[in-house]
């Protein structure tokens, strides 16, 4: 059964851990696609610190940019792939200088056509004070819209906070069958 | 019937078109209560995408400062009025040198009186890192404590997140009989 | 009985409010635990507000860093201990170079062995733009850290926004029996 799933929360909320847990408790193949670059030291050790959670049923793919090429090559029956995360991917894709709307629309289109779980992990960014930078101020106001259009085409959207979800949309968190 | 509703969300949450649904789906006047001041070339894009949206059922009024003055005026029953938003009326506010606690004390006492469907948007501030600056800081907080007032003052609060409504308090959402 | 509640919310959300009638609805002995250091005036207004409200009821108890110990002393059956807040103690941990996880740690081991019931209010600092300063990184890492271990050790966990509660995890907010 093919379902889009989007796991939004603040930054240390659990949100990557509680996206993990849904798909460890199906069977299946699962795929973690990662959209972090490892420019710093700073990043390399959370992606560290990540890949040592997730253990070995994982197969990890890193692709910075091209999100829905990726999606499209790796997507099957009886797998799951979990997307961490879409707010680095809009940052990349700024600093890359792509069309971010078209590149969202994109994505949000393909979607339907894509086998499996897709899980998309999010950061919540709009809910502290405006930013006096105008690139910070662009980028909250992108990532928002980017948030509401993948959960407008999201079956579940889960929102986490402090590690303990709260359903926004669709039926409560359980066990995947991808 | 009167009813005030607080839409609260972050930034690019989709709080104004959620709060624009909710009165849409309902019959009667509709009055858009713009606070904002056209002062630079972002805010007006952003005024102009917003007039786009809502197209003509709506008719504009603006006022920056003397909302309680606006609502007595316009609010009528079979009327909605949609105040956007309740953040920059409080910024506003700060930077005319008003006294911000008498103006909002001001604002709730006024809310039993007004006929027809009042919503107001507002958004959240406060879940960010403390900001450097103490201006923000003091801004931080009296938005928290405006959010505070109005929601208690309220017969309805949703939080909205990613384009979702999440209920605080009230009736889950649905369709206003102003 | 003994009862563990965290109470997380963004600044000025109505947080300690909330958790001060949680307890206040139940009979016992109240203790208002401040974490918070009186070192600018800014903090000692802050500190004055929160006393006025909270009336003569309340032991009030202040140590910045050696929480564990403070509730060891403190904790009894028919008494209920509010921790405000934790954001704060483990900002005063990390200025005073203390191990941040091990003081973490110590403070979620010790919970199942204190009597009566135990609130922690606690601020969400992780849903703004991610900050351009290291130190505000770092921190708010740790403090979304801290957030996910203690929620994980409670029996209840709220999120209040504009003064309004939502239940994460346990019962609804109702009568505490400590």
């Amino acid at each position: 059964m093919a379902e889009t799933i989007l796991i939004l929360g603040g930054a240390r909320s659990g949100k990557s851990r509680h996206a993990e847990s849904l798909v460890e408790q199906a069977g299946g193949r699962l795929v973690y696609l990662a959209t972090a670059e490892a420019r710093d030291e700073e990043m390399r050790a959370r992606i560290r610190e990540h890949q040592r959670r997730r253990g070995d049923r994982w197969q990890t793919i890193e692709e910075p940019l091209d999100l829905v090429a990726a999606l499209t090559k790796h997507a099957a029956p009886e797998c799951a792939i979990l997307v961490d995360c879409l707010t680095l991917w809009l940052s990349n894709l700024m600093g890359a200088g792509r069309n971010v709307d078209g590149e969202v629309a994109n994505l949000v289109a393909a979607l339907p056509n894509l086998d499996g779980a897709i899980l998309f992990v999010s950061n919540e960014v709009g809910m502290g004070i405006v930013p006096e930078n105008a690139l910070a101020r662009s980028f909250r106001d992108q990532a928002g819209r980017l948030n509401q259009q993948v959960a407008a085409a999201a079956d579940r959207v889960v929102f986490v906070a402090a590690g303990l979800p709260l359903v926004l949309k669709g039926p409560p968190p359980g066990e995947l069958d991808p």
